[in-house]
């Protein structure tokens, strides 16, 4: 099938993937006089006396938005903010059937950082967390640290966590097949955007030490002034060694490469250069940054992609359904690293030993037990840390 | 049945009468792949290419928020914007029920017009067209007004027009029995906020020449500074015998008296005072301006209140489900005089010559053929007028 063009028909005759439906009866006097006028009025001053109650009197406390500004939708690029809507509604979609989480898809018509900041800030209150989404680098960097500076809901950019979330699952398990450690491993990142800057930062909390970033520039070397402002920062804890050169100069002797980058920019000399029991994950889309059975042909032990139609999918669709069920139960103040770490290990766990081999180190994207197993850890991990409200 | 106590605990038990549900399959790889990547990839660049395919391969032309910034909320005056949620979550659920449209509550944490103005803009794109609601005067005229300039969807505040709209399918139909015409007689309206103000305006256009606002101070006059910029401005075209006084003065004669305004402010020497066959509509919430039995045996023909509990609700339920409805169903660029005009109409038909009553004058709100009605009429109009974009 060609999904892209099956895709268009379909969504053609779908005219929408999400709607929204009544919950309470309002068919007659009776009912709309307790779900509207004039019963209403109690609920509205129940909220007005204590803000809190928002969260047990309306949906606040299962509604989550997906925003986009339309600057980075898929592989696409800065298609525009209605252009990125079929996206942010399969999330919707997705946050329904695997989380049971209210979503809406919004866009927003600009670019402007504070722009975009102030806009979300003014409708948090309609919210019980609120999900980034598609926003290019490095303004989605600032837009979610001040949302989480100013917000006391769950903020959650999944292209950078998300995908840092399920990278840091498919390596707890690919490194227990190789018979691995994180602290041991030397891990190269190829792509500095939004997903390759939160994959390095994420890695190392999980106690990878030797850690090298690349970009279409090369090594990202600390004072070396042709990187970007947070691929400078992102160097002063990365590449210790102060390695210069190419990617291929990097992936020598590495233990795992991560690509978050561009189709067919690794090699099978490449591959062979790295250590014993080489992971890969070549998550480009729609392309990865070389064919699974390129890789494995050059001794690639473990072969993950971006794509479905490969075995081992690096799907983030394994995170936000769970990670906002799980903050959401438990009314979470904020996202911490505590609980993406929890959601890693959520996703890690739902493998069992005796299902675990090479082409098989992640659940499937459909897996409901995964959802659960992830909210179910997030939830733990928010109580752990204390940033639970119930 | 204590409404407003049964309300509350009801809301406790609902947490929250909406909810958003998938509409397409994404249970397996294959599904995933045609609803969200790498399917959905073309839909986005579809939309990328002509914005206006947004209409038609997203939820976005059934999409309507319904967004206030709590100032105005039912007669409880300035409340925050979290307050007003259960009020919003309700107009989701009847536009649902009665005209299947898909609603989003969203309340706004500012009370600046600009600041509201340009939020609202921002998310535009996401929508077919803006449901305002209970944002206080004289701030929501600037709103509307703004929005509806600088937007190509449909825009309507429904405090003002929605209320208009079921006076005057009310009145047309009130007329009728009483024998009266528009062009003859004497209205009275009482309460010159954001309703009065629409009422007043929207009745001239029906024909209404003769017509008196007051506030609390009185009768409204043109040259009297004591009263607001719009109430000023309305003096300009109302009370053109520049009458002076109290509500009592201007009920004297008057054939139609219309309260958007307080509890018994009305009495029965007022209502003695009016011309033959008197036409009361106390829409004050949620206790009338007079009780319909005093109104009664002072001698008025017609009474209707705001409330379910006595004959003749003029509610505005009986509006905007229809209305957007309409306006999405032609994807109408705006609302129009005309398409608010045909929405009386079409209220106004629903009750037959057979059926109509001095105790029914106008459709239930839960009548469905009220809001098939309301919908054909305002499409019609729409084309009629060339407002629509399919």
């Amino acid at each position: 099938m060609n999904y892209r063009e099956e895709s268009l028909k379909r969504h053609g005759q779908w005219k929408g993937k999400i709607e929204v439906v009544a919950r309470v009866p309002v068919g007659s006097k009776e009912e709309l006089s307790l779900a509207y006028t004039p019963g209403v009025a109690e609920p509205c001053m129940a909220i007005h006396a204590d803000v809190n109650k928002s969260f047990e009197l309306t949906r606040r406390w299962n509604t989550v938005p997906v925003i986009t500004d339309g600057t980075a939708v898929l592989g696409l690029g800065d298609i525009g903010p209605e252009a990125g809507m079929p996206v942010m509604e399969g999330k919707c979609a997705l946050f329904k059937a695997y989380g049971d989480v209210d979503a809406y898809p919004l866009c927003i018509g600009t670019k402007d950082t504070e722009e975009i900041i102030q806009a979300i800030k003014l409708f948090a209150g309609s919210f019980g967390g609120i999900n980034l989404e598609d926003i290019s680098a490095p303004r989605c960097f600032e837009i979610e640290t001040r949302l989480k500076q100013e917000l006391d809901i769950p903020v959650f950019h999944d292209d950078q966590h998300g995908t840092a979330i399920v990278s840091a699952a498919a390596l707890i398990n690919a490194l227990k097949l190789a018979g691995k450690k994180m602290e041991d491993i030397k891990v190269v990142i190829n792509g500095a955007g939004a997903a390759g800057i939160a994959i390095a930062k994420f890695l190392m909390e999980f106690g990878v030490k030797d850690l090298i970033c690349c970009s279409s520039k090369g090594i990202i070397v600390e004072g070396d002034t042709r990187f970007t402002a947070p691929q400078q920062e992102l160097a002063k804890i990365t590449n210790r060694n102060m390695l210069r050169g190419t990617l291929a100069d990097a992936m020598q002797g590495a233990d795992v490469f991560i690509g978050v980058s561009v189709a067919n920019c690794v090699t099978k000399e490449m591959v062979r250069s790295m250590a014993e029991k080489p992971i890969l994950f070549t998550c480009a889309n729609p392309v990865p940054e070389i064919h699974p059975d390129d890789a494995k042909a050059a001794g690639a032990f473990i072969v993950g992609t971006g794509a479905s139609q490969f075995a081992n999918q690096i799907n983030n669709v394994l995170v936000f359904p769970g990670l906002f069920r799980g903050a959401l139960d438990v009314r979470a103040k904020t996202v911490n690293k505590e609980m993406m770490m929890a959601a890693s290990h959520g996703i890690a766990a739902c493998v069992s030993d005796e299902e675990l081999s090479v082409d098989y180190i992640l659940p499937y994207a459909y897996d409901k037990r995964a959802h659960e197993s992830v909210a179910k850890a997030v939830a733990e991990a928010a109580i752990a840390t204390g940033v639970n409200k119930i």
